[in-house]
């Protein structure tokens, strides 16, 4: 499978045509963004951990009957991937409080929240991709209230089976953000990906952060805390 | 009935207790305030405006079965209501973007939206009353899920009924915000002010602001445009 034309590029990922039209190739970048694009960077080997991490979270949930757009890898930076529309709508899950949420509700970062908390975010760069509710969503016709209804279900389904999964390699999964596409038949799919460019992933014994907030917040150890990510996900497999 | 002990001074009214322990004596100012506090001023003859204004929406509320803290009023600026626990919500009901709702979903001011867009801040100075949802809302405790339902029914159909009303004075409801509280038994009622302070009223025909956009935008003719509010709210009932 070859790379066609280059049909957007991101902050951290390309995206590029195929043969196929129900698919695309997926080519991951060491570039890191944060603050809305205001601090930039680079991460040594990002692109191939986040593939590799991102993978094993998607055959993980594949396996929970989540469906996904992954097909197969294709290099170490280069995934294929279904084609979906993708929802305009980043769905956040929260367990820990962290980030603009302990902004938000003037929550301490680590407060343990009572229930996991869900947000959708309107995903556009240009408006800063702000908190909405399904009003907002209805009015800009970003999805269904079915479809609304069905994202949030496998927000919440995702968020146990990843949180248990990853208490198992002594990690916190702290929040994270989902990105789901309609696929040909109309399906729900979950895309983008879950990493630790996506996600919080804390230590679950000394809360150090592993994720990158250790490049939005210059912590250091940047690099080593996604290959670490990705050491302890592969740890049973390898032993 | 006389002014006891002030409770609390917030931006536009103080409250007083009274002999009665379920009464208390709202008082209000003429001081106005925008921008979390930032931009602060007078507007003549505010206090009495928005009682009087504030007080006819109330009874018509009532009228249509809707309760409220509404007592009687004791002088120009001085309101007797039932106590309540104010509910730590405000919740907002739009049907034309304006604000921060056109800054967030990228709407051009003025946009008729397709249905009226309910939202809920924390009403919280300190946080500068972000918008939350119910997530948000279950985990500070600020609401039952069965107060929220309630809230979300209550705030469609004050907006049903004041939007009917004010397009027969000529006048658009762009948005609006409510407060309830808890009464001494548990029944949540509406409390708080519905007055060109926390409402945008633009003139039907014109789209003229006669609202606190006046004030926070330096429009100017800000007194006049309260006092064309409560003109219009009487004109029926002096003829």
């Amino acid at each position: 499978m070859e790379k066609g034309k280059l049909l957007y590029e991101g902050k951290a990922k390309k995206i590029y045509e195929t043969d196929n039209p129900e698919q695309l190739i997926v080519h991951y970048k060491d570039d890191a963004t944060a603050f809305d694009g205001k601090k930039k960077g680079k991460i040594k080997s990002k692109g191939k951990f986040n593939l590799e991490i991102s993978n094993i979270f998607f055959m993980l949930l594949e396996d929970n009957d989540v469906k996904t757009h992954l097909i197969r890898q294709i290099s170490e930076t280069d995934l294929l991937v279904k084609k979906v529309d993708i929802i305009p709508i980043e769905v956040v899950l929260r367990n820990v409080a962290a980030g603009s949420l302990a902004e938000r509700l003037g929550l301490k970062e680590g407060t343990k929240l009572n229930r996991p908390i869900l947000e959708y975010y309107y995903k556009n760069d240009e408006l800063g991709d702000p908190l909405i509710n399904r009003y907002h969503i209805t009015e800009r016709n970003l999805a269904t209230e079915g479809q609304l209804k069905l994202l949030d279900i496998l927000g919440f389904k995702i968020n146990k089976i990843l949180s248990n999964y990853l208490k198992e390699k002594e990690l916190l999964l702290v929040d994270f953000k989902l990105e789901f596409g309609t696929d040909s038949n109309g399906n729900i799919i979950l895309a983008d990906e879950i990493s630790p460019d996506t996600c919080r992933f804390w230590d679950l014994n000394t809360n150090k952060k592993l994720d990158k907030d250790r490049f939005r917040r210059n912590l250091g150890e940047v690099e080593q805390a996604y290959q670490e990510i990705l050491y302890r996900l592969k740890k049973d497999v390898i032993v």
